[in-house]
């Protein structure tokens, strides 16, 4: 049996989205077991022998800033269920609340594990192969040092070890030039760590790779700081977002346009389908002492529900165990290469 | 009469596009002269009377490194295309070569403006409003400073109160956030200053933005530094690459996907046509003594006529005088904030 704990207040929508996504992944899923974290008043409806309503009174906000989640509402649904995972009740956590919240409450009650200065956002991207890029961090960390970046690249290779069943992954670091030359001196000292953990045989290091390199998924795993990471995912949302409402808009123009939009709409929707965000959604939170997952906050149920589907994988599967194995083979690397203390960081510690 | 100098060896596809284009461009501007400069040899077929060749021995290669285009090749068309805008033979220069190079050579030969640390890459690029957000830096400096940031916000102000005749463009700072004390230290430092700058009238600064607000169109300009505004920019093309090839693919799958797509092709076309990069290519090479525009190294004929029209249209509109007194009005608050020597450049001087 696989018990995961799920924030069911988080997100824009609360239970309404995160109750259906629980219903659904329950009937697909009959070795799990949920523990509902919230407010028992909005969780009465749901009833299912796998499921257990744990209670908290209070809900982090989207807007709540980082201090408030941590130090003020301490009977939070996102921090109860972070405990379950702190306790050993529940194998993994997942939350579509605030992220900044989410990442400092589970650093502060699950700390880091041994040889991780910090914790990452890793994501799936969909890319050109059909198959999907794990890129990270995306937004736990603005300033990172070459370290950080080469302990975000061992995480990466345990995640996509585990969830995609491949072992070699092979690893990117984001640049602005394939030359080891380009880029700025934190990026150019982590190619040279980079390099050295593909000597070691701790990574399937493939070089620089640029920003489309992402959609095109010239590499399985794709490293970079959370500014740019952040930056990067936001532009490739925004971009798509356009394309799509450029094409609805082209589509509504007149009586002809409209009569094209139902003959092509099979092949739109299949196109849709592919580039769905809502397949992608589940990111994961690594170098954690526990699983937790991110899902986004505008999920719908669906996608909500692939984020419970992801945590269960990684659960099922010992994600944390082979992140702790991996991290353990890399140790020699990481140590001589002693990471330097944080400029700033989204996810202050009290 | 206006004239440019064009260098016709660059690019991808040296003449055979670069001299479509010029053709194309002086039968559309009654008023401009070109000096078409490059080997002689391969300029000799084209005839024009408001053309004149200019010698230029060698070719900047596009894999040269920036020392052997800087040094060694000192003859090339690219730096001959620039010391006619040194000479003031030429009111501004147009290349598709080499960046890295073309941006070294033009600080060296042209020398930055008073008050301007570094010169930056401006581009534009489509949004959802149907007009245009000029993006920069875009990869000439890997690391900057607060001030630096502050210097590309007034020159992106006066590209584009020359370029879309916008004296009051709004202004964004690219960050991960919209609350100010999101990003990392330069990046709050960079708010300050941009705050000061609009409280002085210096700017129309809105605030942060994101990576979709450029796609949004929330403001006109967005800045940022160089590695990141690379990889939104490159991360932004391949997604969009990513979507039309997805569409070809769906359309091609079988025979009714094929009628469905000469159905829909005239509507999408139309989003084609809106979406089209080459609509946007010419970056300008901001904040040095001369007018420089890069054009995007695979540029087609079409796309490398937009590059000189945009050269043409600063040159016209004096865009070297507004951005010298854009800086001037700023000074004080460029002098009260004293640039930090920079740690790492794209473009290193000799």
């Amino acid at each position: 049996m696989i018990t995961l704990a799920v924030d069911c207040m988080g997100g824009d929508h609360g239970p309404r989205v995160t109750l259906a996504a629980c219903r659904q992944f329950l009937d697909t899923h009959s070795d799990a077991h949920l523990l509902l974290v919230g407010q028992p008043e909005s969780l009465k409806a749901f009833a299912h022998e796998r499921a257990t309503v744990v209670a908290a009174s209070e809900v982090v906000g989207m807007d709540d800033p980082v201090e408030v989640a941590l130090r003020r509402k301490k009977d939070s649904s996102m921090r109860v269920a972070i405990q379950q995972v702190k306790d050993g009740t529940a194998a993994a956590a997942v939350s579509a609340g605030n992220t900044g919240a989410l990442m400092a409450i589970a650093r502060y009650l699950l700390k880091t594990l041994d040889g991780i200065d910090r914790p990452a956002i890793a994501t799936q991207m969909p890319n050109d192969k059909g198959r999907a890029t794990t890129v990270l961090d995306l937004g736990a960390n603005v300033d990172c040092s070459a370290e950080h970046l080469l302990q975000f690249a061992v995480m990466g290779a345990a995640l996509v070890s585990v969830l995609q069943e491949d072992s070699s992954a092979s690893v990117g670091l984001l640049n602005i030039g394939e030359e080891v030359i380009k880029g700025n001196e934190v990026i150019k000292k982590a190619g040279e760590l980079l390099r050295a953990a593909a000597q070691s045989g701790d990574l399937n290091f493939q070089g620089n790779v640029e920003g489309n390199d992402i959609f095109k998924g010239t590499v399985d795993i794709v490293v970079c700081d959370g500014f740019v990471g952040n930056v990067a995912l936001k532009a490739s949302e925004g971009v798509a977002a356009m394309i799509v409402g450029g094409l609805k808009q082209e589509f509504k123009r007149n009586i002809f346009t409209k009569i094209a939009a139902i003959v092509a709409y099979p092949v739109l929707s299949a196109l849709m389908k592919r580039m769905d965000y809502r397949r992608y959604n589940g990111a994961a939170l690594l170098g954690l002492r526990g699983l937790v997952f991110k899902s986004h906050g505008s999920a719908d149920a669906l996608a909500f529900e692939q984020a419970l589907n992801r945590a269960y994988d990684a659960a099922r599967n010992n994600l944390l165990d082979r992140v702790r194995s991996r991290i353990a083979h890399a140790a020699p690397l990481l140590a001589s290469s002693t990471a330097q203390p944080a400029l700033a960081t989204a996810a202050p510690l009290p």
